[in-house]
């Protein structure tokens, strides 16, 4: 089952089994799954990110072989960072370079998205409250990581987290790939089985250090191959099976 | 004009020249200050936090002498970080010492609450869109904040982001100060004219790196005295003409 969230009004449909779209009548983050009563047909096109984040969590070095590129040694535990919900992008909208930073790279990510709320919770709590998986550009301004350690500004400029297309339900969460394209040309392969921390580990270890809400996003981290940016690229991110999340890059310009 | 939330319904009431607090049947994250319509009488009593943030940011060292005593030089512009929501205390309410840290401390500070959207917007635009001024407790598990770099665990453990009682509107923002007791005694002094960046340079800053939205929360950085926290002690910051924020310590315990 795929959850999309559409750009018209903000509500969300539901794509089953090859069947039509069907709006959703509840609110996904305030109702259990079971509970989700469905409405009219609904063209599936202009949308938004299908999730509604108090906060966006992403983890840093999760896979070795990034790690590496970057110089980095792998932590003891995962790399726990915030992005501004500010930084949320639709699905084909576009990345805009700012001219704050230099170097403006891709890190296509899996990402996964809680359905209810988590506090210090087991495993089997962590594995139910997971809504299901989405694809994610964990946007980076690589300049702006480096020098303030703290990651914040150089990852939640405005536009450096696209999210979707689709919301997928039920998947299998330790048989999931992420492939990044540029061009059209693969630059980025991963798959939990490469990652330091699985997506139940990290949900379980997030969660210990504070409290996960429903519609909250977290990033899995980022595999090998991370990119530079330029203004006329599209770069896409795509989970086998789940999705593919496409966006142009443009120059920042003024508005004004 | 002070602005309170009260915790019978999340509902907002304002005291105005020593008149009994009055319900505020406005939105005031979502209403200009001059249309905002009064109702009837109300307790101020039980509270919470006077913000609805989308997101918290936080100014790491923007007083010299807090910088000197961690042993960190000024940064060259402000450090942008962020602290998750789901962080926020309401007035009174414990603040939880987490098992995973050895070493939690008080960060008594001056914080700016947005109640306009601003997008790379200048200084008087800036000015016009802060709505006002409250106490809030950047409370630090210093440990895992040294281990970490990002500062996103050692700051976002739930109960971490005490922030009230009131939202003050219409302070000269350049006149502001705060003070920091522990079981009474002072620890912590500062005042808007030690900072390295004014509140408006803060805010034009970080407007340039994100968008800021109505209900935002700046905390403008600690100035020294930061001080480890145990069970049982409790802490107030207090700005001069806006109020006191105290909470009690307690140790965190498994609620099953």
């Amino acid at each position: 089952m795929l959850l999309y969230r559409l750009a018209t009004d903000g509500g969300y449909a539901v794509v089953s089994d090859d069947q039509p779209a069907r709006r959703l009548q509840s609110n996904p983050w305030a109702t259990s799954l079971d509970r989700w009563s469905l409405g009219e047909p609904v063209e599936i096109d202009h949308l938004l990110p299908p999730v509604e984040p108090s906060k966006i969590v992403g983890i840093g070095r999760n896979y070795v072989a990034h790690a590496e590129e970057l110089g980095n040694e792998m932590p003891k535990e995962p790399l726990i960072f915030l992005k501004a919900p500010s930084s949320l992008l639709a699905p084909g909208a576009p990345i805009l370079l700012p001219p704050e930073s230099h170097r403006v790279e891709l890190e296509g990510e899996i990402a996964l998205v809680i359905g209810a709320r988590l506090h210090r919770a087991g495993r089997d709590e962590c594995r139910a409250a997971i809504l299901g998986v989405t694809a994610a550009n964990d946007v980076t301004a690589r300049d702006l990581q480096r020098s303030d350690k703290t990651f914040a500004r150089g990852k939640s400029f405005d536009t450096f987290c696209p999210v979707g297309p689709a919301l997928r339900l039920g998947s299998d969460l330790d048989d999931l790939s992420v492939e990044t394209r540029l061009d059209g040309q693969v630059v980025q392969r991963g798959q939990v089985r490469e990652m330091a921390w699985k997506p139940l580990d990290l949900v379980e270890y997030v969660c210990r250090h504070m409290t996960l809400e429903p519609g909250d996003l977290l990033l899995t981290g980022t595999p090998a191959g991370v990119t530079p940016l330029r203004p006329g690229q599209t770069v896409s991110v795509e989970i086998a099976g789940v999705g593919t999340l496409t966006n142009p890059i443009a120059a920042w310009e003024d508005p004004t």
